[in-house]
């Protein structure tokens, strides 16, 4: 159940720096590219001349020339020139409305007329612009799993303690699968609160002594020591955006210390269905502390992190084979009960989507 | 036409000794693990949470613990423990009956009321655990060949002259091909039994000089002398059991001498189908002479010989693509009868249990 | 649309001096071999005993062996012995026509008893063997593209100017695109004739200055100088006839010196369907000029060329899927309607043949 009519991350910016790019999206390639002017578009990747990938090709100008015969068209996917005769063919490519937004390049897949709409972009990736944070980005391309599966990697933060032991896990946060409505961070206790299209949870753990090795290097870089032996307390914010967006808030400061003096890192993410079966997924890491210099080694570790997820995620797609993820019965566990939510979100989107497609 | 109802070698046990082993048989991803107090069992490799196999995980004490969140299952499929609440879901996976034997961890996949039913493991395989005899296992995982293919393989020693002309081959055996029922050892006479699920033959070449490199090489290394240049005398009885068990007994010695004291080397091979067109080759090799420091040299001279068939077994079944090998009508040669009714025998019981199938 | 009833290029003659070759033909896996008497044979690719690539065993005098088992045929696909039995079955395999003209081996796959019409074997080919001019052989194994887009490709010199800037190509033959009927060569225009399996035209580009390396370094050389920095005139006939045969003729010279004084090459290229949708491409390329100890350069730098192609041709194929190149709807611009006459041309050829085949 893939949704068409929403805004998914396309690009990094500087992934067109290079000259045109390709990218499969909801099972269409496509040429993102960025024309000398700075303007980005995006257009099927087929020369409707004799079907080569404009991707082969190069940015002349505010154009894009196809490698094979050198025929240009412009973001709008409009003929500009064939070379070697006076008149250009009347039709056109495919193109796809995109935009540039907290950091990424942007693509609306769905009916080109509700593309205005862009309130499918998340507010809460925001952060990854905010002058004061440093970090940088990563993407995984073509990860052999469905966009869903990660959504429910990125919500499940039960996970940690079994795949993320050394970073983000321990045992000291098994309260995480303890759910309750609710906005406010209460110690020892998910709070969670669901929109029509969001949902957001909350976790605070005080006085950590184990648990989340990640915590207690964010206050040990961020006091300027190489060890901090006292106890850690930790806020997390979740905010999670249909179809597949979520930003993870981390807070971690000396047990005692005000929130507002914590050590912060947010950690967004951004998953882009290829296929039904497969995904590129987009990440982003800021920092508010410890300085530009440790940008390098802090994406570093947050990429090794992320790493320890694919292997799991693509194992469950081979064992799930081509049957739907989204409405697919399972077991559930305490916990649970957020990402099954989300997917309901999604099936009724991707539900409402078809119908609208049958009326119009 | 695979057959479910029967006993199949899952693993070599040592496999297990790293913890849980992940391996497809007849089409159904395994997990195979032994737990701390060396219980063995296998179950359906995809945990009912969400579906991660549950061979990314590890062994717990007597359960097996899934690397995604945790959960564990003890050896029977049914929920152990899940992290972070008090009760666990009422389901299970579905499990497989093991057992150990002749050295091996055999699996049942089929009816699990039928599973105490064992007769289907050839007795003819207790060899390898003989202690006056020495030598080693090996397999190839994932040969893609159907295990029909590999069992005409080792029936027909007719194509050792062919494919194995440094070791078993030889133009003096081309009497291979003379089959003559009955139990006893026949100077250049094949002589066969063929009883409901097994077949029997024998081999006997007397006074042999330039055949069969490998058995020279038998008697010159059980004399202690680097080369042995009188004639050779060879015995040899082949044991098939249905549907896919082999082993074969060599005696070679110096022309004259009594069987009695010839050197011996038992090979036995098991195929365990993968798929309808791929499959597990299991084999251990042991000889009664030279002591155990030959034993390394000699498992590496026996895998170089089965390495000759893996290109001839998977061109074969490129060749023959999707097509049902047992019931294939094809050429038939002198001495091709034996193989032809080892696939007999196999489609009847694949039959039998089809239709055992429709009546229960 | 796959052509049977013609002759295709199977090798060329060098690569059965090491034994059995396997290449596929027509989604047909056939075996060519040359046997100690010179005789070249193309048979079915497998073994009627049990279906192993007779391509992995070996030529025996005038005879192939199998690997497997030794049976032994001749050239004509009959069993010529059986080891180990005194009479052989009365069965063959299925044998397809060969001939060697032009310096290939050529072989026939479709209605055996049309293949002693060797008009599809083009004439114009015959150029590869002339004592005077000196160069190679080279060819690209299962290149995944129609034959048809191929066709294409060898057609379409106006692809030189984006794809082979460093050699072929140049904004100074932008002309390529004004087709006009006709036999003569006439500066800056592309004259053509279409016959009925054949298609000729001829370009003429006088007094060039930068476009066209390749043909500056062809007088060059030819002169035996190091740079010429004259001007240069070049006449190009290009021949093709179906289904996929095409020869480049060049002829460049300092300006205004007659044709007959010229320096020439000629690119041969021949396109063997391997299946729909991927191929197998032969080419050579002679020169008559620079002597041969130059022949080595001279080919690396042809390979180099036709290297540019291939990227394009697979991504054009994938962008196609499996649907039919010759009949599918595409833009056409100026200077395309020499490859789709060739696609009519092949399109009726494929037709014909159904309908024989319906009617006999
Ligand atoms: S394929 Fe793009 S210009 Fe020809
Ligand atoms: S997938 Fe196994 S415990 Fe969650
Ligand atoms: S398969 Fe060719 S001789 Fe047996």
């Amino acid at each position: 159940m893939l949704i068409y009519n929403t805004w998914y991350v396309a690009a990094e910016p500087q992934e067109l720096n290079g000259g045109p790019l390709a990218r499969t999206v909801l099972n269409t390639p496509v040429v993102l590219f960025r024309t000398d002017s700075g303007q980005i578009a995006a257009l099927e990747d087929r020369c409707p001349h004799r079907f080569v990938p404009l991707s082969l090709g190069r940015v002349a100008g505010e154009n894009i020339q196809c490698g094979y015969h050198g025929a240009q068209f412009d973001t709008r996917g409009n003929f500009h020139l064939v070379p070697g005769q006076s008149s250009v063919p009347n039709t056109c490519i495919k193109r796809f409305p995109t935009l540039q937004k907290h950091g990424y390049v942007w693509i609306w897949m769905g009916e080109p007329e509700l593309s205005s709409d862009v309130s499918s972009i998340p507010e809460f990736l925001y952060r990854g612009d905010h002058p004061d944070w440093d970090g940088g980005y990563g993407h995984f391309e073509s990860i052999q799993a469905s966009y869903s599966l990660i959504n429910d990697n990125l919500f499940d933060i039960t996970h940690a303690e079994y795949v993320h032991p050394g970073s983000f896990g321990g045992e000291e946060m098994r309260f995480y699968r303890q759910l309750h409505e609710g906005h406010d961070f209460v110690d020892q206790k998910t709070t969670y609160s669901i929109g029509e299209r969001s949902i957001t949870f909350r976790v605070r753990s005080l006085n950590m002594d184990a648990g989340g090795p990640f915590y207690r290097w964010m206050v040990s870089t961020s006091m300027g020591v190489e060890h901090y032996a006292g106890k850690v307390d930790l806020d997390m914010q979740v905010d999670w955006g249909a179809p597949s967006y979520t930003s993870f808030l981390l807070n971690a400061r000396p047990s005692g210390k005000a929130p507002a003096d914590g050590a912060q890192v947010c950690n967004m993410h951004a998953v882009t269905p290829e296929t039904a079966t497969s995904s590129h997924y987009f990440f982003r890491s800021v920092k508010n502390y410890g300085g530009e210099e440790l940008a390098g080694p802090f994406m570093e570790g947050v990429r090794a992190i992320f790493d320890q997820d694919q292997p799991i995620l693509e194992a469950q797609q081979r064992n799930i084979g081509d049957e739907e993820v989204l409405t697919r019965k399972s077991v559930a566990f305490a916990g649970d009960m957020l990402y099954r939510r989300a997917r309901v979100i999604n099936a009724q989107l991707a539900e409402l989507e078809k119908n609208l497609a049958l009326t119009s």
